[in-house]
């Protein structure tokens, strides 16, 4: 009897091996019927307190067991330096994607060579930067719609812009800009994907060379850079990248224009005071110095016309980036310069292209400008140049309404229905307006709605593309205070979903414990088309073709060349060969595994006690990692993923004799 | 006008900056009334496709904005090395506590002295291990009742125990078994939580030194540690800790007795056939080689007379750590083996402490032993030794039910109304079955429900206590496939939070994009008294007293000797003092930031371009970092925590003179 059983598991255990254990989506098998809700809901809905308007909320967010979400939110992770990927409505957090930070569970950065070598594309100078303040994801684009393929995303702190690719959701790239030492105007990209777009935050002396504070003016630049996307490579070209020398504003957040506005990109700034701070000595408090102006100035570029200009060559090599100096954009008509009050967050280009929108945070107005305006202020040379010789377009000239919406306004999303919606971080409280199109007089304050608490960026369902989709939008608030159970002094974030088919409405309170999102894109579901598996046996994940390492099942070999030792093994549901490894003292080992396995969630992970390694090796991907075994002993490694009921049983002993 | 919106908006600013910005827990104005859920909440059930079953699991698992959980779950985050806290019924993450890897969101291990100090305590020899596979969290308990006040978890890539502090959610210690490399049975308290259990589960040689892989049975050698736990220090003290020697079976998971089973312990194993792999060599697979014996060994231990046979001096210090050895056990009446079948996997004693569930994995039934059936035939002395002398019981004296319940019978929880719940990873399933007390015949199968996909780990409301609250029931499983939107191959988890106040029931599938998760507790919200704010300002939190660095506003300054550089700075809404350091090229520098905020939730984050370093400053902490500047130039520092409207100005210029 027990024979039979264990023979019966044995076969079970194969045939799961061999096929996975996919069942395929469910359908329902009875939707509630007209005239009635079941029964036993009102008790629950008593029992637990709800209002009617919970269970409208309840219902509208609920997805059941092996339904899907409707859309996918990229969500920054701040100074986690990760990209978060959540289902909407549910809110539920689909998946953690590192980015700019190691991390262990998804094997990236921590001994895996090939993502070592992505995060070394990020090192600062002889630093191996392994941490970042991750912000502002852009979704790649054709026509000003996103396409689903590619997802942006800027590290702050250390001016880095990464690449992930929306096959398998793993980042294959972070560039340097060899120039600042910050971004916060990132990413964005140009309609069609041609150029992500990277603004400067802290102005330092390019290359952040040092400069004394002094010669702040004279010395410290920022830069707007245009990073090449290849399609067809997957990779950022910095070879064909350039950027735009401006001047030592803050540049804050960007925008690229789209349809009428396409070729054309947009930052706003603070700090036109050119205040350097100096708390120390005197002088004011940084948030006061740079305070001052009652207006600030919107950076509005030409990147088509500069990336002509540098076609013609009209540019200056600086730390092997091509940058048009000052005084060539000027001449060549890329760079202009619009008055906007006060300290301004968000810069935010409605679906038509048409409009400009920017939101005051230290003014509670949005102020709009129309693209037909500024164009008209450039033919006509309606300007004054500032103190670097930037045209500075008249204000009355361009401007094309203000609206004003009440405390911290930061930033703008869109319906596709004519409205727009503004967070209000000071009023802890989401604004809902109507764009006027070309008459002022149109644009007006529809309704504010509280959110719970100070609300920073918020994304609509694909509300920064030519065509939103309305429907839900999310309020990425900063605070979240009393709203879930205390978990001590460094709460989550509190992102709320709304539902803004109607009277804007809180439908969902998610609680944000991984990092702190910055901005967020929603897409639509239907637009990606991850894949399940890698295409071959032995896929290099970062490469995307076979490695020259695969290793097919029978091959696996251990070579020895001096102390150098390579290991070429696989894993299987539910092994690893080799299972036995001996080396010697003072061996240089590398290491490659080939998971063999082609069933969909066959994943197999890798540690080795005593080694900082973790890989995790997805269904037919080739990966390797080194070490120097230094330490003579006996250590245990195994896989890490519990893949099959003989997961315990996926190990192997590592000798080192002394 | 402008003048006079900009100081209202300064004295909002102020106001929040006092205060914080508190609204207190919101009351629900009208709770559905009887006779009738909303009119609209059937067309909204009906759009979306709703059966009643959703409507009900909706209406269940919705949390309102503003309201709390009712429990806390604490699921280790497997090879992410970390612990994840999620509240149920929402299945929110409410927080990613960092553990064994660092994260740079909550400043964990990238910098941070305090958090680095605690990660270097399980390094490996000269490796400073940096990720971790974190398997078995163990809330602490009184009286066999979760406390509230502490949790520990594993690591089992490098056999590790870390200690996390509930006031805070902060891991505050790592320590290092110094005998063995990797644990699994851990971890698991004594029901006062004086000691914490952990198990082996590869053996190797004592302090993981090398030795041939044919001497296994000679020289390889498991323990079973019992970690002392100091509740005043709130600290593991390695020095009064101890561990029994066992024979290298690889030991799987492990429970504390409890009630009349206390002082008792239980870890079950497998490989007892000794197997060491040589898949290269001509051998079977370890899948294979590891399960040839139809029983395998519980290990019964008796950790109250092993504490008083360590007072009694009858140990060896073996690296440091004062071990019984085998002989000395058997000798004491300390360690005891049972027979159990076949590669089980979980061992569970129930709520009354009685009796002791052993899960199959590789048989089909549980196996309830009887504590006062082992008592007696320690006391008949019915037994015969093992090959190294331990103890085997006679399995029919010592036995006292088999329930045969499917295939992969893997962890048992309870109710607390007489029933059991176990997990079956290859039927995918959930077997409810209920307890038979004394009575052999009683035991029996109730009902098994599917659960999506493979379920390793179940953790029942207070499941593996003394007063199990039913309720609720979450299965961890395995592998999600088809659950979720797509997010290419390496795929989130699915936690399934069942309702299993009747028949059991699949209310809400969470995915689990964060980590693997392996065990889980579960306990009721109102056990738990986290702080807000740090008690004093200048507060150190992994020592708990105020900081030898703390540094009160009008104290900030920078000193000098030669070229060490020691900066003690402060952090509130919105600047950092000082805005200016000034270095020289070669100088090492320690930098002291005190946030001297008292407002709950005013919490600053903190990056320096072109350094590893991420800080998490929580409202009253100092947290301090080195690092050399070896490389001249011009750096931004900054608030990474978007903490007021005025966030992006707290900035501060670093510059190395050359």
């Amino acid at each position: 009897m027990k024979r039979l059983i264990l023979l019966t598991m044995i076969l079970l255990l194969l045939v799961s091996a061999l096929a996975g254990c996919s069942k395929g989506k469910e359908t329902p098998t009875a939707v509630v019927a007209e005239g009635g809700l079941p029964a036993d809901a009102m008790a629950i809905a008593q029992e637990r307190g709800l209002t009617p308007a919970d269970i409208n909320a309840a219902l509208k967010t609920f997805v059941p067991s092996g339904k899907w979400d409707d859309y996918y939110m990229f969500t920054s992770g701040g100074h986690s330096g990760n990209l978060i990927v959540i289902g909407i409505p549910s809110m539920r957090i689909l998946k953690n994607i590192a980015v700019f930070t190691p991390e262990a569970w998804q094997g990236y950065g921590i001994g895996d060579l090939g993502s070592e070598a992505v995060l070394d594309g990020g090192n600062v100078d002889d630093v191996k930067i392994r941490m970042g303040d991750s912000h502002h994801p852009a979704l790649s684009e054709t026509a000003g719609d996103y396409d689903g393929q590619w997802v942006f995303i800027n590290d702050k702190a250390s001016a880095r812009v990464a690449v992930i690719d929306l096959r398998d959701f793993r980042t294959k790239q972070i560039v340097k800009d060899p120039n600042i030492i910050s971004n916060h105007g990132s990413t964005f990209v140009t309609p069609n994907t041609e150029y992500v777009i990277q603004g400067t935050q802290y102005a330092v002396p390019m290359g952040w060379e040092y400069a004394p504070i002094e010669n702040y003016k004279e010395e410290y630049r920022a830069v707007i850079t245009l990073w090449k996307f290849d399609r067809d490579k997957g990779r950022i070209i910095p070879e064909e990248s350039f950027s735009i020398e401006v001047p030592p504003y803050w540049q804050d957040l960007c925008d690229a224009g789209k349809l009428v506005s396409e070729g054309w990109g947009f930052c706003n700034s603070f700090n036109t005071e050119l205040f350097t701070g100096g708390n120390m000595q005197g002088n004011p408090q940084f948030e006061s110095g740079v305070s001052q102006r009652d207006m600030d100035y919107l950076h509005i570029f030409n990147w088509k016309k500069a990336a002509e200009v540098i076609a013609a060559g009209k540019y200056e090599e600086i730390n092997g980036m091509r940058v048009i100096r000052i005084p060539t954009a000027v001449e060549e008509g890329i760079l202009y310069l619009a008055p906007e009050p006060k300290s301004p967050h968000g810069v935010d280009v409605t679906p038509d292209g048409k409009y400009i929108v920017v939101a005051g945070k230290l003014d509670p107005h949005v102020t709009v400008y129309a693209m037909n305006k500024i164009e008209q202020a450039i033919a006509d040379k309606k300007w004054a140049p500032d103190e670097f010789g930037v045209p500075v377009l008249d204000f009355d000239s361009v401007m094309l309404a203000q609206v004003e919406l009440g405390l911290g306004p930061l930033h703008t999303q869109f319906d596709g229905q004519g409205n727009a919606y503004t967070s209000l971080f000071l009023d802890s409280a989401l604004a809902k307006w109507k764009l006027g199109g070309d008459d002022p007089a149109a644009y007006a304050l529809l309704e504010k709605t509280p959110v719970q608490y100070n609300v920073g960026h918020i994304a609509a369902a694909e509300g920064d593309t030519v065509s939103p989709d309305g429907k839900y939008l999310v309020a990425l608030n900063k605070w979240a205070l009393d709203r879930f159970l205390p978990v001590g002094p460094l709460l989550p974030q509190n992102l709320q979903l709304m539902d803004i088919t109607g009277s804007p409405q809180v439908i969902y309170d998610m609680a944000m414990g991984v990092g702190e999102p910055h901005y967020a894109q929603i897409v639509k579901a239907d637009k990606l088309s991850p894949i399940n598996v890698y295409p071959e046996i032995g896929w290099d994940p970062i490469e995307w073709k076979v490695s020259e390492f695969a290793t097919k099942a029978g091959e696996e070999r251990i070579e020895r060349d001096g102390n150098q030792v390579t290991i070429f093994s696989t894993s299987i549901r539910s092994h690893l060969t080799p299972d036995r490894i001996e080396l010697k003292q003072g061996d240089h080992v590398t290491w490659h595994i080939t998971n063999i396995e082609t069933a969909h969630d066959a994943v197999h992970g890798f540690q080795l006690g005593g080694q900082n390694v973790s890989l995790s090796i997805e269904p037919s991907a080739t990966v390797s990692f080194e070490f120097d075994a230094n330490n003579s002993g006996t250590y245990a490694y195994y896989c890490t993923e519990f893949c099959s009921a003989l997961h315990l049983e996926m190990m192997g002993y590592m000798l080192v004799a002394p």
